[in-house]
C-alpha cells in the first residue's frame, strides 16, 4: 500500500458562483493507525447540494466547512486495514469519508453494507442520504392519499427521482418538473411519473396545469425560487410542502416567494427538514428502500466522474443541472 | 317598529385601495317573517381585514361578496320578533348579520349569548372569532412550552391583543409587533406583553433582536410582507409559524417573501389557516375566553364608529391600521 493518498481541500469561500479554483487537490501521508481505529479505502463519493452550503461562512444548521480541511462528503468503500473489534478488511462501509482517496476512521457513524443485491454505489443514492430524504418527505409530511397529485422539483435528481416512484407505489400521481426534454423523457418513461413539466419550455405555468388537472395536493421542493411559486399556485386546499432545498439560491441570492397568500389561501402546511435529524426513521426507510432496489422496483441513474481530481468540476455541475441521478466520483 | 331598515350594499370592487364609493347605503323594506324565521336587531357590526379579500372577485376559499348585496359581517344583537321555536324576543344573538340594521335569519348558525359577565361587544372580538382565531393558532399550531418566545405582528389588533395575554398566561415571553409609540405603549402597559416593537422605529431589525433576545420559537403572522420577514430572521431552529392574515398585501399587490431559505435552515413548519373550518374547536375556546373576560384576566379595547353610515370609513381605517383593538361599528 502506499503510504500517501489524495485528497482535496476547501481553498477559499466563494464570492457568488462556485469555481474549481476554490479547490486544491493535496498528497498527504496515511496516518499510522491507533487501536480502535480503521482504514477505509473509498470507492465513491458523493456529491451534493449541500455541500454548497457548507463552503460559505454564515450561521447554519450546520457548521461550515473549515478551510484547508477535506472537503466534507458521504463516501462508500472497502476496509483496508483494521483495528477496530467491530470491522474487519474486506468489509464495506458508508462513511463521512469526505473528498479523499482513503479514510482513517473509529467506527463512529459507519454503517456496514450488504452487496449482495444492491450495488455499492446505491449505497450513496438511492438506498442512502438522497432516497431516506425522499421516503422521509413523502411519508412523513407528505402523507399523500392513493389519488392524490404531488408534484416533485429536479425530478431527474437523486431525491426527486425517488420521490416520484414512491408516490406511485402509493397510488398518488406523481408530476415532476426538470430542466429539458431529454430529463423529462427520462423521468415519464424510465421512472414511470404521470408527467413531467420541463420548467425551461416557455410557459411553465399552462404546462404545469396540464399536468396536473385535479390541482396539486403535495409539492416536494428541491429548488425553490419561480418554480416553487408555479407549483404553489395550483395547489387544492390543505396542501402540503415538504420543503428539502433551495439549490436557485445555493450562490448566495435571496429568491424571493412571490406567492406568499396563497399559503394562506390554501391553508397550505409547509415544513422544512434536514433528513439527518430524523435517524430513528432510517432503518425502516433504509429496509424498504433496500428491498424495492433488490426487487427492481425502484429505479435509479448515476451520473458518475472518474477519479477523484475531477470532483470540483462534477460539483459545479451538479449545482448547474447537468447531472441525471445521483452525481458520484468514482475513486476506485 | 319602522317598516324600513338600512343596509351599506357592495357597489363596485377596489381597484386598488379601497374607497368609500365603492359602498352605498339604502333604504329597504322589512320583509314579512315567515314560519320559523326571526327578526334581529343589530347593535354592533364587526369590521374585519378577511371582508377586503370577499370584495375582490377572486379565486378564494369563499364566495366573493356579491355586488349589490348586504355587506357580509357578523354582527351580535337582539331579538325582536321570532316565528321560530328557539328563539323569542329580548334574546341575544351572534349571527352573520352583515352590514344592515335590521337581519331575518331561519336561526342556522345563531349563537346565544349570555351578557350577565361578558359585554355584548365582547362576542365579536375577544369571545368571538378574533378570540378564536388567537386561540386555534396559538393552542393548535404554535403550541409554545413556558419559557419560550412568541412574536405577535399587529399586536394591538383584535386577534394580536389575545394572542400576546394567552401567551403570557402560559408562561411564554410575548413580544408584540405595532405601529407606532402609542399602541406599542397600549400593548405592553395595558396588555401585558414582554415587550413591543414599533416597525415604523427605523430599526425593525435591530429592536426585534433586542425584544427577542433569545430569539423566537412562534411567530403568528397578521400582516406580512418586510415584519414577517424580519420575524423570521429571527426565529430558532423548528420555530412555527401560524399564518393567520396579509394585511399587507389585500390591495392586491403581491408582497413576496425574502426569507425563503430561513424556512428550510431553521426547519420552520409554516401553517396558514381559517378559524371558522375549525368549528369543533370554538366550545372549548369560547368558554375559556369567556371564564378569562369575566374574570378580568384578559383585557381588550375596542374603537367604536357611530352609526351604520360610518361603516366605510370605519372598514378603510381599520385596513390602515387606524383602529386600537376591535373595530365595531355602533348601530343602536
Amino acid at each position: 500500500m502506499n503510504n500517501t493518498y489524495q485528497r482535496i481541500v476547501l481553498a477559499a469561500r466563494p464570492q457568488g458562483e462556485v469555481t474549481p479554483d476554490l479547490f486544491r487537490l493535496e498528497t498527504v501521508p496515511l496516518p499510522e493507525l491507533a487501536d480502535g481505529q480503521l482504514l477505509i479505502r473509498n470507492h465513491y463519493l458523493s456529491l451534493d447540494p449541500y455541500m454548497r452550503g457548507r463552503m460559505d461562512d454564515a450561521r447554519s444548521y450546520a457548521a461550515p466547512q473549515p478551510l484547508d480541511e477535506t472537503m466534507i462528503g458521504g463516501t462508500v468503500g472497502e476496509v483496508v486495514a483494521s483495528r477496530h473489534p467491530s470491522f474487519r478488511e474486506g468489509d464495506f462501509v458508508a462513511a463521512m469519508g469526505g473528498w479523499a482517496e482513503m479514510a482513517v476512521s473509529d467506527g463512529a457513524g459507519l454503517r456496514k453494507l450488504d452487496t449482495s443485491a444492491v450495488p455499492l454505489s446505491a449505497y450513496l443514492g438511492v438506498v442512502g442520504m438522497p432516497g431516506m430524504t425522499a421516503w422521509y418527505g413523502l411519508n412523513r409530511i407528505l402523507e399523500l392519499q392513493p389519488g392524490q397529485t404531488v408534484c416533485v422539483s429536479a425530478a431527474s435528481g437523486a431525491v426527486g427521482s425517488v420521490v416520484g416512484q414512491l408516490a406511485k407505489l402509493r397510488g398518488c400521481r406523481a408530476v415532476g418538473i426538470a430542466g429539458g426534454p431529454e430529463k423529462c423523457d427520462y423521468v415519464v418513461r424510465e421512472l414511470g411519473f404521470d408527467a413531467c413539466v420541463d420548467y425551461r419550455g416557455g410557459d411553465l405555468r399552462g404546462d404545469l396545469k396540464a399536468a396536473a388537472p385535479d390541482g396539486i395536493d403535495g409539492i416536494f421542493e428541491n429548488v425553490g425560487g419561480p418554480v416553487f411559486d408555479t407549483a404553489l399556485a395550483r395547489t387544492n386546499p390543505f396542501a402540503r410542502v415538504a420543503l428539502c432545498g433551495m439549490i436557485a439560491g445555493y450562490n448566495g441570492e435571496d429568491i424571493p416567494l412571490r406567492s406568499v397568500r396563497v399559503l394562506l389561501k390554501n391553508r397550505i402546511t409547509l415544513r422544512g427538514f434536514i433528513v439527518t435529524e430524523h435517524l430513528d426513521c432510517w432503518p425502516q426507510g433504509l429496509a424498504e428502500l433496500g428491498s424495492l432496489v433488490a426487487a427492481g422496483q425502484l429505479k435509479y441513474r448515476e451520473t458518475v466522474s472518474q477519479g477523484l481530481a475531477s470532483a470540483p468540476e462534477a460539483f459545479i455541475g451538479l449545482l448547474k443541472g447537468r447531472n441525471v441521478g445521483k452525481q458520484l466520483v468514482k475513486l476506485v
